[in-house]
C-alpha cells in the first residue's frame, strides 16, 4: 500500500474514530453548535469559494439543475448550519444499552450501541452533503471520510476547513472530518479497497456511482437512493383521495427518490378515474406513458414500452398501467420496483393487509403519498440517505443506523463447563 | 446469464422466499418438527450416504480432525434433529412490530420485522450445518441456498432430500431448501454474482474461504468466525480466578473461534502469576510462546515472534505477552484482534469500565471466559454463526439477525405539503 492521500486520510480518520467513540454527548453537541456558528460567520468565505465552482461549472456547461444544486447563498448556508443544530438536539445513540439480561450462571449480558468507526461517504455535486454527513457521523461517534465530486471541490475544501477548525476548538480530534481532495475516479477505487480502515461506504448519487461501488467495494456498502416507486389505486379506493395522493406523489418534487414513477390502476375503476387524473397531471406538465389499455381510455398520451416499467424518471414523466386486481399489481411491483417506497390507495381492509404483507420494499404505504419516505417526515430526525438494501439499514438512515452494537458481559469468574 | 444449476436453484429459492415470508409460525414449526422426525426415521439412509463420504475422505488422507467432523452416527443425527426441535421452540421473529408511532399529520408509522429473502450459506465438511442452517433460515421465513463442500456431498444430498420432503409434506414450498450439488469453486463464484437473487451470503469456514467471499462477492456478505481472542490479567486481578479463566479459555475447546489465543499479563503480577499458570497449561499439553519478558520469568517455553500476535492457532498453543498496564493491553488488542471476544480479569472498577469502553470487539468480558460467546450460552438460542463485522449483525447471529425490517405506514389521505 503506497501512502496516497486517500490512505493517509483514512488512517487519520481511523485514529480519530478510536477517540471519538468515547466522547461525551456534551462535547459532541458543543462541537456541532460551534461548527454551525462558524459556517454562518464564514458565509462570505464559503460563497467566494463556491463562486469558483459555479463559474467552472457554467463554463463546462453543466446542466442547469446540477449548477442549481451546487450554488450556495446565505440562506442555504444558514440551512446547513441549522441542520447541524438539529443534529445536536437529537438523542445520542452511543452507549445506549438496548437490552441486558442475566444468565442462569450469573453472567450479565448486555447489548450496547457503539459507533461504526470510519464512515466513508462518496457523493456528487451537493456541498450541503459535506456538512450533513460530517454532522451525523460526528453525533454518532464516527469519523467522516468525505469524497465529494470535482464540481464542488472548492466549496467542499472551504467548508471542511471551517467546520474542522471549529470542531477542533471544542475538543474533537482532527481526523474526525477528513475530505479527500483528489477527485479522480482512482481515489474512489482506493477507498473501496480500504477494508480495515473504512467500516462502511455510503455512496450517494446517481445509479452509475452506486452500482460501481456496490460491485467493486470490498468495504461493506450501504446502497442508497434508487426509487422506482409505485402507487396502486385499488378498485375500492376513494377516488378523490386517490387523485390527491397520485398527484402529490408525482408532482410535489419529481426529482427525488420517493416520487412516484409508475401508477397502477385497477381496471374496474380505470374508466372513471384515469381521464380526470391525466388531465390534471398534464396541466402540471407531466408526460404520461400508458400501457395498451390505458391508451384506449386516454388517447392523448404516449405508449409505454417495457423500459418504462423499470425507469426512475426523476422528472415530470409517469408510466401508467391498468392491472387486473391486487395480484397483478403486487407482482408488477415486486418485479420492477427498486424496493424503496410503494403505496396502495384502498378502502378494503383485506387489500390493505395483503399489500403491506406482500410488497417487498423499505416503506409500504396505505392511503398516503410515497413522498413521506424521509428521516424528518418519519420523525427520525436528519438522515444520511435512504437505504434500499436489506442488510443493516433499510429505509431512512438516521443516527442509530450509523452505529453497531457490542455485547458487554459482566462476570465474577464464570468458566465454561 | 446461462441457466446453470446455481442460477436455477437460486431462482427457485427466490420464488419460494416470496411464499415463505407469509407463512404462519405454526406451519413453520410443524415443518421443523416433521424434518426432525424424518431425520431420525431415516438415520440408516443418512449413515449409508455418509459412509461413502467418510471412505472417500480416508482414501484422500483428509486430516483426522476433518474426518471426525464429517462422520455421522445415530447420536449425531439425533443431535441435528433435536437442534431443529429447539429452533421450533424459539419465538418467531417475523411480523414483530419493533415500534410504532403516530406523526402530527396522523400517519401511523411502524417498523415490522420481515425475512431477508434468500440466505446463501457456503460451508465446509460439516453435514450438521446443512440441517442447522436450513432450520434457522426456515424459522426466520427465508429460503436457504446451501453450498457445502465436496467432502460431504453425499451426506448433504441425503439429508436435504429427507428434510425437503418432510417440509413439503407440511406445506413448505419446494425451493425453501436448495442444495447446490456442484462442489467446484466456480459454483461459489456464481453465487457471489447473484445479486437480486441471493439477499445475503454467509461463509462459514476457514479464513481462506471467508476472505475470498468478502473480497469477491457483490451479494452482501456477513463475515463470520475468525477469533484471535485475548485475555488480559490486570494487576488487581484475583489471581485464582484469573488462572481458572485463562485455563478454561485456552483448554476447554481450543479448536473453536472463541478460545483464547493470546494471554496478556500485567507486569506487576507477572512474576507471581505466570509460573503457576504456565505449569498447569503445560500439563494440559499447551505449547507456550512468550515475549522477551515472559521468557525471563518462565524459561522452558518458546519465544514468540511478531506472527504469533496475529495467529489464530485453533490448537493447544498460546502466545503470552507481558504488558505495562491497561493502555498497552488495549492497544495490543485493538491492533491484533479480529474483534471477536476479548476479556479482562480485574478487581478494579475503573479498569473494567475502560476495557468495556475501549476494546473494539463483538463481545467484551469482565471476569469470565471468552468461551461463552455463543448463541445458546448468551441465551439467544441456536445461531447461524458469529459475525465479526460491524454491519447488520455483530456477535452470535440468531433468528433476528436473519431478518430485516420494513416501514409500514397507515394513512388516511396524507399528502406532502
Amino acid at each position: 500500500m503506497n501512502k496516497s492521500e486517500v490512505f493517509e486520510r483514512a488512517s487519520k480518520a481511523k485514529d480519530a474514530a478510536r477517540l471519538l467513540s468515547n466522547l461525551s454527548t456534551e462535547v459532541k453537541n458543543n462541537a456541532l453548535l460551534a461548527m454551525a456558528d462558524a459556517l454562518e460567520q464564514e458565509t462570505d468565505t464559503i460563497i467566494q469559494s463556491n463562486k469558483i465552482d459555479v463559474e467552472i461549472g457554467k463554463k463546462k456547461n453543466l446542466p442547469a439543475a446540477l449548477v442549481d444544486r451546487l450554488v450556495l447563498n446565505e440562506s442555504r448556508i444558514k440551512g446547513m448550519a441549522d441542520g447541524l443544530r438539529e443534529v445536536a438536539e437529537l438523542p445520542d445513540p452511543v452507549g445506549k444499552v438496548i437490552s441486558m439480561w442475566r444468565r442462569p450462571n450469573g453472567l450479565e449480558i448486555g447489548r450496547r450501541r457503539v459507533p461504526l468507526g470510519v464512515v466513508g461517504i462518496i457523493y456528487e455535486a451537493r456541498p450541503n452533503v459535506t456538512v450533513d454527513a460530517a454532522g451525523l457521523a460526528l453525533k454518532a461517534g464516527n469519523a467522516a471520510l468525505l469524497r465529494g465530486s470535482s464540481e464542488a471541490i472548492n466549496s467542499n475544501k472551504a467548508i471542511v476547513k471551517i467546520i474542522k477548525s471549529a470542531a477542533r476548538g471544542k475538543g474533537i480530534p482532527p481526523g474526525a472530518i477528513e475530505l479527500i481532495e483528489r477527485t479522480d475516479r482512482k481515489a474512489v477505487e482506493e477507498m473501496m479497497k480500504l477494508r480495515g480502515y473504512i467500516d462502511v461506504l455510503i455512496p450517494r448519487g446517481g445509479p452509475g456511482l452506486i452500482k460501481a461501488v456496490v460491485e467493486n467495494s470490498i468495504v461493506p456498502v450501504i446502497e442508497t437512493g434508487a426509487g422506482n416507486c409505485h402507487t396502486y389505486i385499488e378498485a375500492s379506493a376513494d377516488l378523490k383521495m386517490a387523485k390527491a395522493i397520485a398527484f402529490n406523489a408525482k408532482t410535489h418534487r419529481p426529482g427525488v427518490c420517493n416520487a412516484m414513477e409508475t401508477l397502477l390502476v385497477d381496471k374496474r375503476i380505470a374508466q372513471e378515474f384515469l381521464p380526470e387524473l391525466v388531465k390534471v397531471l398534464q396541466e402540471a406538465g407531466v408526460d404520461i406513458r400508458g400501457c395498451e389499455e390505458t391508451c384506449k381510455i386516454v388517447t392523448n398520451i404516449k405508449r409505454a414500452n417495457e423500459d418504462d416499467w423499470s425507469t426512475e424518471y426523476l422528472d415530470l414523466t409517469l408510466a401508467v398501467k391498468i392491472v387486473n386486481g391486487i395480484d397483478e399489481a403486487i407482482a408488477h411491483i415486486n418485479k420492477y420496483s427498486t424496493k424503496h417506497s410503494e403505496a396502495i390507495v384502498t378502502r378494503d381492509y383485506n387489500m390493505s393487509r395483503r399489500f403491506l404483507e406482500e410488497v417487498d420494499a423499505a416503506a409500504v404505504y396505505v392511503n398516503a403519498s410515497t413522498r413521506f419516505t424521509d428521516g424528518n417526515q418519519f420523525g427520525l430526525g436528519a438522515e444520511m440517505g435512504i437505504s434500499t438494501q436489506k442488510l443493516h439499514a433499510r429505509g431512512p438512515m438516521g443516527l442509530e443506523e450509523l452505529t453497531t452494537t457490542k455485547f458487554v458481559i459482566y462476570g465474577n469468574g464464570q468458566i465454561r463447563k
